[in-house]
């Protein structure tokens, strides 16, 4: 694996005649633009090899590369290397995700009718949110429960975005409907049970949009950088990770979350990591606790089931909160997060082995 | 959840007719043959509700039903109750999985050539296989790993087969390709990072073929049977189940073979369930005693890797067997089988609950 | 299970007193005292049976008794409502740990020696730790480790605490070591491994002394509620419960941090909780995130592995950090939780059930 | 680590000499006996060192010494390279355990009555079992919940053995209990929550009498060997270790027996494996099939509970059977192993490694 990173403002037809060179010379190269840089990878060429040291060295020669990262970090389009710094993902000209900004997304875990959609807007709107999540494909463990308003739903949610000027999350489940989803969504989500799901990854990503990757239950962290790779490769660098519980013995919370994951892909990525601490615990109750943990762990960001009705009562395992309750934990994580001073992360070759 | 059992031989036409009465009187239905048996589910129908009574006695009033399962057992159409008896599944009208008889399913990981492909077909035919696998199209976890041989692939397995008499069941990891899969493919796979990729379990279900369902391997149990109930509720009877492994702490298998599930499931549901130990414990010296303690524990197959190879070593990780040590292990397995008498696993409704 | 919570000031021989009464009525009871309140367990009294309610109308009438808990929550004397509020535990005299302060526990992870030991010791009390943790009898997976300097550390650890003033924290594995540790430690500490040794956490309990029960590994909160229930019903209700990280696929990090179980735990028992993000993630690096989030969930402390050469490399796995790392975690979570106003837990009966 | 093998035959004087006189050299040396073997180890010894070579050297030229194993194999007394064989492990000079013998031990979970032991104890002697199960000393996760009868129980096994024949195993929980249990039990009991109780293991092997090793359920298959490796060092080479399931995130079973642990064990260790599958799924209704896959799996024998009533309903989480159905799970057993040739595992180096 070898990664070059570019100058920033090679121009692109430069960037396209350089990838034809490199294709000519019989390596495979995958590449994409991840904040202010564009990356390249071989993944075929190993840099202890003779043709990967030549490569090398070409490269290294090349007025338009700015680095040459020859690390054995995998995967290498998403490693904290590539770009040497954080990066900051932008959401339709009007958002920016990571590079240290804090971001809201918030709304109800489902997409159910205009009157909840647009109060639950208005509500986390006043409150601090940046981005509106809500599904309006809805992937269920059973054939016959509710699948969502699907066309519908994503109509309510482009009214409620146009509405409030937040920016809509919404998950995609089929590739059939990628394009439609991406036509009202800033943010094209996939979900857990899909984290491993590499069509429907790959189409995600050829939209162009921003995709929010939901780690797989049951995906360990390497992993889940490897379905991260999918997006990066299919040439689109805007890729939130988000960390949203794996599953294990304790059956108290609904799932685990992974807390140590966030400062973890910090450093192993240059990608933002959003925490879904709503997901993770299923308790209404916890989630201004673990938002702000996760706040300070080094998140790029939350996101969080909010509805008007709230959690009557947590055995009814009610996960999400209301705007008002919403609106305490946006002011409390942001009192700590502004007296905590920012961490500096920074790449741990030795993190990545293994 | 109402289900209904029809009479063996109720026609067609007939079937047709009385479905489209029901759905007349505004209860959604979903229906599916399974081994003797064409069943019905209502999912909106409790059956304690005056309606849901009222509509169990309209059933149990029509000639065409042989009996009503209004019991909680879900998924409805998976439960052992719905048939009252083990299904066996019949593979173009040449073999039949479960049921009574045992069935082997081998053949290599993935295609890799021509020859590779037809020596082990030959290898594992003469030592006893019922069923050839192989993957044509292979998931991976990295984006620049190999990806199968794909179309290619397919028709290789088509030929092996054509040359073998063996069955093809090969896996299918995108909608695009589902078609192409089912004109080679005797039985499609759904892989285990596939278990919850509910359009494609539709695609697959919709071909008529029989679909071989891995569990998830962050799945529990119930979400299992309920990715199956997506395929059944698609109208496609033969599923079978495919236990291969759980994620646990435990590293010194690549995951932790779930023995217990394949009782437990005999007795949740009448679908038949094979086992993959090979995947399941990634060491090919443990496939045989794995085989064997599956095949006592009530297992109506199993699917092993078998390559020409084999293993060279253990610690390469290698978990193939080669075709001459698949053939000990048939022997063995089935002088146990012989042996051992069946088990008449009966429903109980005490285990679904939870 | 019925709770009684006594007044406050109620003489030590008025409720030796009311124990004998209640004993002479048969009804078996445990007592403790926790933070402000002395609380009283009858174990084998069902709140709604006919002698239940009896015995609650008695307790009532009793002029020493403030309150009566009849709910469901178990285990009894750790539970929230058994004081309806936080617990602070009085270590020697001289440090609150719970109820509204925040604890910093600190040292080697065992004593090597008088040097080390003692640096280590200035090294954090200097920087702002109240308690220095350091293993003399160090539990050991492989019998031909090293296992802790014993009696010889026992007293570098008395050493190095007198000439620092800090209050010392110190493991033990054995019954026979109880009384020796007993003399030297002003917290006994129960390793993971030891979560469920209940004649170890019998004779703990016995010594008076406060005692810092670790999460077993394996073990669910439900359980490890009920190892610190052995803690109090023996008697001694000084407990502190520290999350050490339980195991799960993920191999990443050593073991993966609950954080969700630091609010959990808060919300089902009165126990102030402690987190070790040094064993749980196994990386020095990743502490000082941990340590913040632990903080902000509602952690009442934090035990942190501090040596004088800290990790050199996280490829060696090291876990402990420098005094310097240290001093600068302590300074940050300081400024977070000044910044963060505390929360406000509250039982939430729902909660405990299952 | 080397580990050397003395001749069969070598007089135990002749034994003491040599180890005084290695002892002597400096080097630290721990030895057992372990079926016809009598095994030593020197841990501290580095084989590839000059030190180390020179003492291989020696050992090789003393001729009470067979063999000297210098493989990186860890933990070396319970290595299988360390005897090259199965151990069979003498019970009270009349039941051999392991070494090609399958032993069945069962009997209820609880000693409740002499009424209900003797029963059970007659019901499973007439049926095949060997020895007889039963538990005095209950660790119970509640400090409130019945603790068993202690030495009442005790008394009663005793009592139901003379009326049997049956040999006794029972738990230990408590060192205190130690010298007690040893009385009357042919085979001391480390339960699951005691698996890294390392004093509790000490006593238990110094007793001299055969303990069963239960693993932790959170515990890999290297620390259960190395918990194991404990009692080996203390000179107890009469080890059985009994595997009873892990905890999972499946929730349809107690606890997920891991099948796979079975014949791994067999390749990494000489001692014999045992396995309870009543604990490990804990429904009575599937203790039968995987008993039977227990044993083609290649373990030395099946640890049963087996109670007079039996289970009434699944719902009730009942996990015994009662001694009609363990009669007929030996007999099928039986027949299945009759019909099975044995598997004859060899030791792997290349497993261990990790």
């Amino acid at each position: 694996m070898i990664v070059a990173r570019l100058r920033p403002h090679v121009p692109i037809d430069e960037q396209t005649r350089l990838t034809s060179a490199w294709r000519h010379d019989g390596h495979r190269s995958f590449h994409c633009r991840a904040g202010r840089h564009t990356l390249v990878t071989f993944p075929d060429l190993a840099p202890a090899s003779p043709a990967g040291e030549e490569f090398v060295a070409l490269l290294r020669a090349t007025a338009a590369v700015e680095t040459v990262v020859d690390s054995a970090q995998v995967p290498p389009l998403g490693s904290f290397a590539a770009t040497g710094e954080p990066s900051a993902v932008r959401v339709a000209d009007a958002w920016s995700v990571g590079g240290g900004s804090f971001t809201w997304i918030a709304g109800p875990c489902a997409v159910e009718s205009a009157e909840q959609l647009m109060a639950v807007a208005r509500g986390v709107r006043a409150r601090g949110a940046h981005l509106l999540r809500g599904g309006a494909f809805k992937p269920r463990t059973s054939p016959y429960a509710f699948q969502g308003l699907g066309t519908d739903g994503l109509a309510l949610l482009r009214d409620a975005a146009a509405a409030t000027g937040l920016g809509v999350v919404t998950e995609v489940v089929d590739v059939a409907h990628v394009e439609a989803v991406a036509e009202v969504a800033e943010v094209l989500q996939i979900g857990t049970r899909n984290a491993q799901n590499y069509p429907l990854l790959r189409e995600a990503a050829l939209t162009g949009r921003p995709v929010l990757l939901k780690r797989g239950f049951g995906c360990t962290v390497q992993e889940w950088l490897h379905s991260a790779e999918y997006l990066l490769a299919a040439g689109n660098g805007r890729v939130l990770l988000c960390e949203r519980g794996v599953r294990t013995f304790e059956d108290a919370s609904r799932f685990t979350l992974d807390i140590t994951a966030v400062p973890l892909v910090k450093r192993l990525s240059h990608l933002p990591v959003i925490v879904d601490p709503s997901h993770a615990c299923g308790h209404g109750d916890l989630v201004a606790p673990l938002a702000a943990a996760a706040a300070v762990a080094g998140a790029d960001g939350v996101m969080v089931d909010v509805n008007e009705a709230g959690h009557t009562a947590l055995c009814d395992g009610k996960q999400a909160i209301t705007p008002d309750e919403f609106g305490a934990l946006v002011a409390r994580t942001g009192r700590i997060l502004h007296s905590a001073e920012p961490m500096e992360p920074v790449a741990d070759h030795a993190m990545v082995s293994r």
